[in-house]
Formats: structure tokens, sequence, C-alpha cells
């Protein structure tokens, strides 16, 4: 099997664990009772044939959840995207931000990615749940 | 003009103020240094025909960005929904809860359109924004 196809199988092996747990909450990140962190990075993408963005955006993820300190993951693209990573401390989130900038450094083209990106890092202070009866 | 469909004309023109602009960064939320607050709304839909979901959840957008202390949202639906509202403070934050729970509680399909969600209220600390140049 290529490389890279190896690489993104099991890739999705590894998102299994977040994004295809059976049940009503599949995609959603169970998070402990606050306080916890958040970092919500929305994007507006200048998309390009070939430019990698998909793998590298699910290798980031990847690396996040590899990551001490990581408490789960919720990702949205449409028009825009949205990726909200969940942290039990700053210190983790720091820890997190050294490996992505290593290993994106690989990408040349991460350049070309976004036409716009905003970056938030926010302490969680409260948090509330539901989840359907019987699903 | 029937009357829903007036409304949502109205609504297609408030948003305009924050999804239509244009350039880079439109759909993305142009907020003031930190610190500032979040509210992060993440969702798994029940989706039914007719049930009035996409009008309402329009409607409560609309209905944050008339709040004093409002400061942007950005929303994404696709398998799951995340639409971030942005806020000067924690008391805004609970004007617009107060008036959005009346309003939600003229539709009684509510209960039904979610199969669950995740609501995190979350202090933004840092924030780091990046637009292309020349668009």
């Amino acid at each position: 099997m290529p490389v890279e196809a190896e690489r993104q199988n099991e890739t999705r092996r590894f998102f299994g664990r977040f994004f295809e747990t059976a049940g009503a909450e599949a995609g959603l990140a169970h998070t402990p009772e606050p306080p916890y962190w958040a970092v919500i990075f929305s994007t507006r993408r200048d998309e390009q044939p070939g430019d990698q963005y998909d793998q590298t955006a699910q290798r980031m993820i990847t690396l996040a959840s590899q990551q001490p300190g990581f408490l789960g993951v919720e990702t949205v693209h449409a028009d825009i995207g949205i990726t909200v990573s969940y942290w039990t401390d700053e210190e983790s989130i720091a820890a997190w931000k050294r490996d992505a900038d290593h290993a994106f450094a690989q990408y040349e083209g991460r350049t070309r990615w976004y036409d716009a990106y905003e970056l938030r890092v926010a302490r969680v202070e409260r948090a509330h749940s539901f989840v359907r009866d019987g699903t």
C-alpha cells in the first residue's frame, strides 16, 4: 500500500475514536466538568487542487489527540471551517502548538491554504450537555 | 409577500452584516482584543421535514446580534453543527439567554431538533488573526 494511503488509513482508524462513535453524540466531544481550555480555529480556505489540505488538517488533529492534556475535538467544514479542540490546561496547548508548528513546517503549501483565519484560546467556565434519551 | 418569506428576507438582510461581507474574511467574526467571551454551541441534529429548524436557528442568531454586548458569530453546519458567538462579557450572554429562551418557547418542536448538543461558555484569553495580503 502506498505510504500516503497507509497514513490516511491510520488516520481514519485513529479518528474512529472521535468521529465514528456509534450513537447520537458522534462528532461531539465529551469533556469533563469545567474549567478546561478550548482552541477555536475558524478558517476561510483558498482551495487548491492537490494542496494536501485535508490530509494535513487530519494530521493536525491526530497530532493533537496524541498530546497529553487533549480532551477532544469538534470539527466542521462547509463555507467556512470551525475546529474546536479541548484541553486540560494552557501548558498542553503550548506543547501541542510546538509539535504542530514542527509538523506544519514540512508543508510548503500551507501559506496558501487560508484566505483568513481566527485562532482563539479560551478558558471554558461553564458547560451543559444534552443527549436524547433512548438513542 | 407571506409573513414567513418576509421574515426570512429580513433575516437574510440582517445576516448580510456578518455573512456576506465581501473579501477574504467573510464568515469569520471580527472581534476586539481579548479578553471577551465565547459561547460554543455544538450540535448533532435529528433532522425532520418542516421542523422549522433553519428559520429558528437564523432567528436565534438575529436575536443574538441585536443584543448589547454581541461581538460576532461564526456558524457552520455539515455532519455536526458548530456555532460560536462572541460577547463582551458574561452579563450580555445571560441577557441573550433570557431572550432566546423566551423566543425558543414558541417552537414546540425544538425538543426534537437535537440528538445531542454541547453548550460551552468560555473566556477568550488570547487571539490571533490572519488575512491574506491583497485580497
